[in-house]
């Protein structure tokens, strides 16, 4: 007779999720402040950890505050499950708390259905995966791509040292390095994401199963003119700054179609005018554009292009263009095997999903580059993140954590 | 024997000027800083009052601080002619304070050369024209368009009251509103001010004769769409409000093409966007557009354009427009004759000058609604004002002051 399929607890994790957002909660804004290496985000660590405990997990932290909790032999390598426990100021629920919650849901699942795993899995929250010093913190540390020089000079936007934040913490910056995992003592990582984006809500799937994370080109670009008076000054003698950045915004959509694919993105954020006062024609615009593919050279096509552009709007403008490449993060693909041995579990027990890539940067982007990593993402209402109105619905995050559970049974070869 | 042209000193103008701008001057900037009611500005005041009491005039200020110097007889109506000697914030030399400075060396000039006036003159340094409490305060309380309500509400950028600012310098709020001067007791009011344009310096003329004023309509827009992950959101599913707003700023080339004259100006001056952030598309756009011509039927053709094409545009990319109109200025016709007889005075005495309009406000449209008004323009090198830069060449300078010496001396009937 056939065992019926195990399953999550879906109120074991609600409640797990529930704990973990009591850290850094604003009532104010229904937000949440756990940046990394906050007080906040190391309470929320601790409390975590005190979780995993009780689960009888063996429990530690390593030098970069990546937080982990093993389930199963203590020696020989392990599967790796989590996400991170950050978030941004005034971020939501979900974005990255979910997938640790989810790594742990699964193992207590599988402890309480007699589960014992061949390979340990290692439930991991990641540390400062959203980037408030300028990377992937924990991720990169555990493989290896954190140096001491990087460490001493990161600094986030308000101008904290990276070493500081850790030091009033207690924590010691020397012993970020020490986190990198031997070679091959990591058989695979999964993580469970959000989306962050429209697409799965859109095709109403509750599961996205992602095979490669897009690239991202930041550019920095200022337009200088002449700030002259807006009254005095006729339209075919201004260097207007504003008018050249608006034109070259209006390129992007014929950059894309001529030269991108569907998966191209071009993005103009940040904006900051000088004078910026209404009655003053702008003399000068610093401005971001994000440029993101799924392939390098259509990245490499996108960037030239828009670069060359910009370059032909300012010379007719009468306006001096300059450009920084602030970074350039290539395109990654996830390990096709385990994408694949996810989409046969899933159809096996019935849990709809489609491959798909990811346009925003995640932990399992930083592991690949160590060992085969996996990223399952559960919809996002309306794509929104980073905002307090962020939202996944239980209905789909438990068809992802089944998705989860059940590839952490067959790549640990759990057994009763 | 034809006796020589009567001409300015300007040595002696230069001194005067020089005179004024050490009130106020920002030696690591090289502005000045004279708002109107500041501690400079009223010492400024006090210094060229006491200029004014040395060369004989009899010297009083009104309720709203603006000061007067009155030639010829005591009794009677007067020819009326100068600036302002507020600035803005770090503004230039020049910018009002030029045309206060020519209208006391027109007077000096007079009376050294023994010309006595049937009509008096008055030279006049008004007050807070630069608009720190949103209007042109020291001309309109001449005017009488100075509400008592006005004077209560009435708040600068950082919200400093007026009533707050008069008092706290020993003025007195309430005595605003007796500035009002009688009607028909000024018979026509003259001033000089630099062009703060580039056209006079495009045609390599040292005078402008004004014409007319353009009309000013300030809109404030805002346009709101979804503050999205840049990355992981497609193309065609954003409400991206900085795209919607470029598309605006595309429009207005074209606008002005079919629907404005070679006087129409547009100027989007002032963007603010939310949550402006490099990696997040723009979720807001506030922004301002400025809409300027010399014929109101032409400003209200614009006026409507430009809103149908923002409504088409927002509607085009999802996102939601409010505008509100935060003021409208009508366009002003200066006096006719009085530019006529400028006109002709300055070809009988060698001066090349152009009949042109202003771009930019100043105190004699103001005073065009109490009596004939005329207004003579220097040019401004590279059409900077209201920035350290501001510069006009004194060569351009003397022929404009001795303009409005010719003025005067003709308008007041002076004679030896």
């Amino acid at each position: 007779m056939p065992q019926p399929a195990d399953t999550i607890n879906l109120e074991r994790l609600k409640a797990l999720l529930g704990g973990v957002n009591r850290y850094g909660f604003d009532p104010e804004t229904g937000g949440y402040n756990r940046p990394g290496f906050s007080k906040s985000d190391l309470d929320c660590r601790a409390w975590f950890a005190a979780q995993m405990e009780e689960d009888g997990l063996t429990v530690w932290k390593d030098g970069a505050l990546n937080l982990f909790g093993r389930f199963g032999s203590k020696e020989g390598p392990c599967i790796m499950a989590g996400s991170h426990l950050d978030t941004v100021v005034n971020g939501g629920a979900y974005d990255g708390s979910l997938g640790a919650c989810v790594a742990l849901e699964c193992v207590r699942t599988m402890k309480e259905a007699g589960l014992e795993p061949a390979t340990a899995i290692e439930v991991v929250a990641t540390s400062e995966e959203e980037g408030r010093f300028g990377g992937m913190l924990g991720s990169q540390a555990i493989t290896g791509e954190v140096t001491p020089d990087w460490i001493d000079s990161a600094v986030d936007a308000d101008g904290i040292k990276l070493t500081d934040a850790m030091r009033a913490n207690g924590l010691i910056p020397e012993q970020v390095p020490d986190a990198v995992r031997p070679s091959g003592s990591i058989k695979a990582f999964l993580e469970l994401h959000i989306e962050q984006g429209p697409i799965l809500e859109q095709e109403k799937l509750p599961i996205g199963i992602v095979e490669e994370v897009s690239g991202v080109c930041y550019l920095e670009l200022v337009l200088s003119g002449i700030a002259n008076h807006s009254g005095t000054t006729p339209m075919h003698l201004r260097a207007d700054a504003f008018a050249g950045l608006a034109e070259v915004s209006g390129t992007i959509g014929a950059l894309i179609q001529d030269h991108g694919t569907d998966q191209s993105r071009i993005t103009i954020g940040h904006v900051e005018l000088s004078p910026n006062h209404p009655h003053t024609i702008p003399g000068k615009a610093v401005f971001s554009a994000i440029l993101r593919d799924t392939s390098e050279t259509v990245m490499v096509a996108l960037k030239s292009r828009f670069l060359e552009n910009a370059t032909a709007i300012a010379s007719r403008h009468g306006l001096k263009l300059e450009t920084a490449e602030r970074s350039w993060l290539s395109p990654l693909k996830l390990d096709a095997e385990l994408a694949e041995r996810m989409s046969a579990l899933a159809e096996r027990h019935g849990l709809p999903a489609r491959r798909m890539p990811s346009g925003a940067g995640h932990d399992a982007q930083t592991m690949q580059r160590f060992c085969p990593s996996g990223l399952i993402f559960v919809p996002s209402r309306n794509g929104i993140s980073h905002a307090p109105e962020e939202h996944s619905d239980w209905g789909d995050i438990e068809k992802g954590a089944n998705l989860m559970l059940q590839a952490l049974i067959d790549l640990s070869g759990a057994t009763r």
